[in-house]
């Protein structure tokens, strides 16, 4: 089986994962997703839809002692997510099911923070992938309403949501998200200065009712293109995705 | 009458444009709306509440050709408007009422272009103003969503809406907009690089399909605080302020 594995680093060294060969593959959005989770020890996280489990063992790692739970509909990610887990000796209770037919285990609990990395695209947008699990994984076979408000109902009173999700998505995000939260922070994540955001990350805090804030866009690269095989990655990402530093968002 | 009215010059020496001295001031904002819109010759623009007409005005200046029309429920701003485009010798059509109670001459028209300028504030909001009129202004009576389904309603199939508005409003403002136009684009508008923006310029083509874009935000000023009276608009602002240019949105 492990044929169909690859074995990838993450956070420098700090985090092995085994994710499919073919499949879904996580690369640094689900690591910019953790990184924005201003999580305390002591706290409970859930995440829904954790895939291999990339972003709460990122999360995991730069802050001990959390309470890390993460739902996964499909089986065989939900299981590399537990060995991905234990191999890396963070705590997480990797629940198996339907984030659109909440578990009864997951529904009698309530948690600090929600995060999601949900499907990029829609399902009607055909990927050209032959492969089922990257399939559900890249576009989704449960809509984005469903993913914000399963996450939503899941939150504490004043319980923070975490997302990171295509900038074409926003108007749609921002709509979800306003129903049952405030103080919404976007923050656009571009390649290079000057470039148009292809990401957003999104904060935002059940119940209150702050205004919206939008900041400026978090640059990825230095300089005006990719020289050559020369990461380029600036200062504040590189921490986040070399060290396993937290992102500074603004004014945080 | 003059004594409660100042005379104030906009883009360079290019127009002159009467003002209340104590009631809401056009400043650079309706300027920025004017350069983002673009209408080229022969194509006819409403702006809902055009106050003294300052942003129609910037854009008749920059287009000749356009036919000009302004709605505004003040009297005396519409009064000045008038007075404004003849002493400036731009053809505009001003028409007093109530953008929620549209005017039958509107209501028989369609429009190539709408532009807003909303108001910032909602009317909780107490601005401590004495002044009626620039409370009116400030504040607004009318919401938001009147704007846009006002503002929807009048523009012609693939007509652009054009708005400037205070971030904070974006969710409500996106919200609204999406429900009768698409290809959305937002621009946000920063004082400075890695500043939050204040504002954002949004466009959007009614019955258009094409999926959001955020942009890189406008920058208002070089370098990292103001050098006291020195002007250090960026090149681009400056030459839209100074010069009556056209704002070079991206990829446009």
């Amino acid at each position: 089986m492990n044929d169909d594995l690859t074995h990838d680093r993450f956070l420098g060294d700090r985090l092995h994962v085994w994710q499919p060969r073919a499949g879904y593959r996580a690369g640094v959005d689900p690591v910019l997703l953790a990184a924005s989770v201003n999580a305390k020890t002591g706290q409970s996280v859930l995440e829904l839809g954790c895939g291999v489990g990339v972003a709460s063992l990122c999360l995991g790692r730069r802050v001990p002692g959390l309470r890390l739970t993460g739902l996964e509909l499909q089986p065989g990610y939900a299981d590399l997510a537990r060995r991905n887990a234990a191999e890396n000796d963070v705590p997480f209770d990797v629940v198996q099911g339907d984030l659109a037919q909440m578990p009864a285990a997951l529904r009698q609990q309530s948690f600090d923070h929600v995060i999601a990395n949900p499907p990029y695209f829609l399902q009607a947008e055909n990927t050209g992938s032959d492969d089922d699990g990257r399939d559900t994984a890249l576009r989704g076979e449960t809509p984005l309403a469903q993913w914000v408000k399963a996450g939503m109902r899941r939150l504490k009173p004043r319980g923070m949501l975490c997302v990171i999700q295509r900038v074409e998505r926003l108007p749609e995000l921002l709509s979800l998200v306003a129903e049952g939260a405030g103080a919404i922070e976007v923050l656009p994540v571009s390649g290079r200065a000057g470039r148009a955001p292809g990401l957003i990350l999104l904060r935002a805090i059940k119940g209150a009712r702050t205004p919206f804030r939008l900041h400026p866009p978090l640059i990825m690269h230095d300089g005006a293109q990719h020289p050559g095989d020369f990461e380029s990655y600036t200062t504040a990402v590189s921490a986040v995705l070399r060290e396993g530093a937290a992102l500074p968002w603004p004014d945080a």
